[in-house]
């Protein structure tokens, strides 16, 4: 039994898709989150400044006396996690590794599709670590930077021409390609999740980083589980209001816990 | 005469409208500009951040022994320049009062319509400057948060759905009000000038601020003109590759001048 509590932290709100899953895969751990609304979005940062960023953000969350950290962004995750990860004496479990596998697990034909920020994209994290685990595999990405501006101004019902348009247009060489299995490597995108799978079709597996991150969370032997009832704290570098107006669309269902304001610097 | 630079900043590209507009009304400058790519945008940020942002971008513009300051952005002129002029020795030129200015000859009706970002819109700056110079005049404002990803994302075409379906739904309580004049209260918008005109109708006078601040500073009596050929250096705090690639596209040309990275503390 490890009663710590688990960090989280994102570039913003989009961490909370994955904060909403540990809740539900995991509902008796208590959850400090960190969103760096601040400086978001990391996506269009450079590499030095992105490293910078998610040091400091793992600084701030270890001031809490956390048991491990989920690095809930694609961005971060796929940039800094290979060179971090032995800077720190606790787990941090990035989304790229729970997603893929997940990904190797429902592929068939072995084609698969990644979509995320330019940022993410243009790192090939995710699909480096495909063709470490499955060599044969064809793979497809496309950058969407649209969606994560599309998804925080509320642009999220299928039936939205704007969204749906550019759902078409980033998605058309990707489904074109014929892959079984599709990687939303951004945690903004399983909040567009209805619209990416009326495009995509049935039969294609949409695999969401977030909830593999809290099955890995479920499943790591390093991580001892805490007793009692979920607790939750929410820290914004910036615009606590707006952050209290939005997370409920990212949490799928009520904020509940105190937000605050981190004194970082920027 | 007085050959010492003006400076220009922004958080991000979107000042390059405004310098565009210098170059061709006053071609004998030379111009620093500073894109505050690593922080952008400002538009969501709290006010204090966005004070000590503009504090700072000013501070690394001085260090160039400038003669004046454009603030070639909607959300920093209007949060910021009021409390922020009597702290300088230099002229501080922000875009509202020139827009208002230009808006105020150019309305018939006495209704003037103002498109911004959220925080340019929620600090009333265009509105209660109008509203201090033409006391009966009627104001409708819209914020309209996704046109500067959408610019940014190149979709700048009128008869793009994505952009043209956004510029009717933001557009529309405005141009049901009957204004006969519209700022663009946000550098990014003269790209999608056509698109915006488009919607509005051709009797809709359309006020650019990057434009009429450069024509304030033109008329200026307390800035000394330059006597030469135009110099150009451009600076940003972050993804100076970005810059580059997307910087003809604001400054309706080629990119002339070097470009370099600022060493900003973010």
């Amino acid at each position: 039994m490890d009663n710590r509590p688990i960090g989280v932290f994102d570039s913003g709100l989009g961490g909370l898709t994955a904060v909403s899953e540990i809740m539900k895969i995991l509902p008796d751990e208590e959850i400090v989150y960190f969103g760096d609304t601040a400086r978001v979005p990391y996506g269009t940062r450079g590499t030095d400044t992105i490293m910078r960023y998610v040091r400091e953000d793992i600084d701030f969350l270890k001031s809490f006396d956390i048991k491990a950290v989920v690095m809930a962004c694609g961005t971060a995750s796929s940039v800094s996690l290979p060179f971090i990860q032995d800077e720190y004496d606790i787990p941090i479990i990035g989304v790229v590794r729970p997603a893929v596998e997940a990904a190797i697990r429902a592929t068939n034909n072995e084609k698969i599709g990644i979509i995320g920020t330019s940022a993410t994209i243009k790192s090939r994290s995710y699909e480096r670590e495909i063709l470490k685990k499955l060599p044969g595999s064809e793979i497809q990405t496309a950058a969407c930077p649209l969606f994560v501006p599309l998804v925080e101004n509320g642009r999220t019902d299928p039936d939205d021409i704007v969204l749906y348009t550019m759902v078409e247009e980033y998605l058309t060489p990707i489904k074109k390609s014929g892959v079984d299995t599709l990687i939303m490597g951004c945690t903004h995108y399983p909040i567009i999740e209805r619209a990416i799978a009326k495009f995509m079709g049935d039969e294609v597996a949409l695999i969401n980083p977030g909830r593999e991150a809290a099955k890995f969370l479920k499943e790591s032997e390093n991580t001892e589980k805490r007793v009692g009832k979920g607790k939750y704290s929410f820290f914004v570098s910036d615009d606590r209001e707006g952050f209290i107006a939005n997370a409920s669309k990212f949490l799928g269902g009520r904020l509940s816990g105190e937000v605050s304001l981190a004194p970082m610097e920027r």
